[in-house]
């Protein structure tokens, strides 16, 4: 088994789940190097891996010098969104494979910045969208690609998720979504609603997004949060004027015809949900209401009677990874997908394959930020999308199946 | 009891069920006249008031001559689309009170008509929005008013009813909806969702919708309809070239910055849904999940275990209208909102009140339609709703709560 040796840059909640969970867990990877800002967050990651692997790490506050040591052959990126981008391209000019958290761009020229630097160096950026391994985003995709649902018309998804007790104690916590929430307004956060549907379309392969509008509703819900919890967060929120609205929804339509909506939801209170929904010409999934609708079983019926029928499909339409992964042992973080998106990512490596999330598609997923972003600042005008693939998409035929592309 | 000498003009499935069921059976009403552009329609129309009411109403193919009758006081309409301004400014010319049953409009210019006709007459012209009277709808209202969601930020609700039937046979069925389709591309059929919405945002009444973006999906529907029926639908469907897109997504920014989502759902496998949502940052309401979510309840809990659990908020929250309609027995198509809404009509004229739903309700609500077809003309590009109050909504106070203004 090939061995990699993994610089960790970001040691946040989110960087040290992983390398708990998953880094320190996986035989193929030897963590040689951590990195944050915070020295004690390094300090913590090298501890980390000092207990689970019996070996000490090298440790930095400066990214630069993790993606340029020679111990480091891979670097993972889990920091604040705003250096995704800027520590990818860096990565990929020392040579080194990497892959990123989610999370939107701040802007074109980044996105653009991520797809030069992978034309140059023939080095991609995966992005880690670990919602195209969850278990019903991949049975829906095997749905999908055996025409159960037919013609596919329109998707919708959303991060929906009450964020209000992160945001509103991002001071405290050190936490990048306080000062994103206090100065834009965009969909910040597309990616784990986008990354499925834009595989089931096709997106950068026979398809793409062409353009999108996006609207953002006024801001309250951190102000009231606040106002009803005055004694744990700071009072100075309750007033605070956020830029980012409360619920902002994008609607994006591809080349050959099929919309997407996508919603931000973060700030109001609510359940979790990603609201994968996948409306075709013969029936549909809904994630919301657990559900496979399908027009050979109903006819004109009306009714909810199918709510939470999910189940009967199960049998016959489990994803074949998650067959194996439940065969094997379910492991990782978010039940499961953020060991699966891995196991994608360094098995592509391992075998030389180009990463089933490429360039190309991490550009245009984060690029809904800065889109939504100016469609917003003016009005809610639709924007284009730029064809990160300079025309390439017409030709590029291989399909999303998991870890690989169809035809391999 | 005043009785008001009622004429009916449009006599299809709309028209003849509130014959039967409403307008035969109300005390305040004595139908008059009838009129269909089908001779056979009306014909039918008038043996079913002599078989009900024992008397025999005119009956005409020219609906002029109805409004222009001295044995009408009031003309219900329940045409064709095309035809309700017309014949509701017509009637207001002839000086007939007039309510319409709901659709959109054709043209901006229309819904100014009908502005200008009640101005210059002083007669309203009620939509017949029976959506603003189900039970849940005004159960939430109640809800609103009192509080209990805190600061309304975001609604949304859909027209998602498969009609692929309808449509499909709307040949032999002389129904209206297959020209439509056929023809134009734009949020048909936005009321249904939005005037219970509308009411509780204010519209009109201290707040206005400013704007708004449509997006519409390919027409894909309709053909694999055709393809999957091939022995009972008109073959020539199968290809044919339809304007009007399966999922229309439209959304509406108000002047104190609630936004508002619209999905007109039609052509595609689904059951039937208007999804009615209301947002806030104290709670929720969700129509498909038969939900209230309240912070209170539970905090930072994640989970779909509220679902289902709207029964319990009934009798602290059913509102006075459909508590009173329970005592007295429950009438009318559509679970009873049908009732209610002719109910509140006539109950108004009765009275001298202005009706609950007023001509410039109308007007807005109506201009959906027009106006989302000109933006997805303009490949999604905002646009201005006019101002029909002329600013007069900064300054009108009256809140919608049943039957009358609240302030009343």
């Amino acid at each position: 088994m090939a061995q990699f040796k993994v610089g960790l840059i970001g040691l946040g909640g989110r960087g040290m789940g992983h390398l708990r969970g998953i880094l320190t867990e996986r035989e193929d990877v030897y963590v040689t190097y951590v990195c944050d800002s915070y020295e004690d967050r390094t300090a913590a990651a090298v501890k980390l891996v000092e207990e689970k692997n019996g070996h000490t790490p090298k440790g930095t506050t400066n990214y630069k010098e993790l993606c340029e040591s020679a111990d480091v052959d891979v670097v993972v990126i889990a920091s604040a969104w705003e250096n995704h981008i800027p520590a990818a391209c860096y990565a990929m000019e020392c040579g080194k494979q990497v892959c990123t958290e989610v999370g939107g761009a701040y802007s074109l020229d980044d996105c653009w910045k991520l797809v030069n630097t992978y034309e140059k160096t023939g080095i991609h950026c995966m992005l880690l969208e670990n919602c195209c391994y969850d278990r019903n985003e991949l049975m829906v995709m095997k749905m999908v690609r055996e025409g159960l649902f037919g013609k596919i018309v329109h998707c919708e998804g959303g991060y929906q998720h009450d964020l209000r007790h992160e945001i509103a104690h991002g001071e405290e916590n050190r936490h990048y979504r306080l000062r994103n929430y206090k100065n834009r307004n965009c969909e910040n956060y597309p990616t784990h609603e986008l990354g499925p549907i834009a595989k089931i379309l096709d997106i950068n392969r026979g398809n793409r997004m062409v353009k999108l509008t996006s609207m953002a509703s006024g801001a309250w819900g951190l102000n009231d949060y606040a106002k009803m919890n005055p004694e744990t967060v700071n009072p100075a929120l309750q007033d605070y004027a956020f830029r980012q609205g409360d619920v902002v929804k994008t609607m994006i339509q591809c080349a050959h015809g099929e919309t997407i909506c996508l919603t931000l939801d973060t700030t109001l209170p609510r359940y979790y949900s990603r609201n994968f929904t996948i409306r075709g010409t013969k029936g549909f999934f809904s994630e919301n209401e657990s559900m496979v609708w399908l027009d050979s079983d109903h006819g004109e019926e009306w009714g909810h009677s199918s709510f939470n029928n999910l189940e009967k499909f199960r049998p016959e339409w489990e994803h074949p990874i998650w067959k194996r992964f439940f065969e094997e042992g379910v492991k990782g973080g978010h039940g499961g997908m953020d060991w699966l998106v891995f196991d994608a990512y360094f098995t592509s490596l391992a075998e030389g394959q180009v990463p089933p999330i490429d360039t190309y598609d991490t550009a245009a997923w984060m690029a809904v930020t800065p889109l939504s972003e100016t469609s917003i600042a003016n009005g809610s005008m639709p924007v284009d999308f730029p064809d990160f693939t300079r025309g390439m998409w017409t030709n590029r035929t291989d399909k999303f199946t998991g870890f690989y592309q169809l035809d391999k």
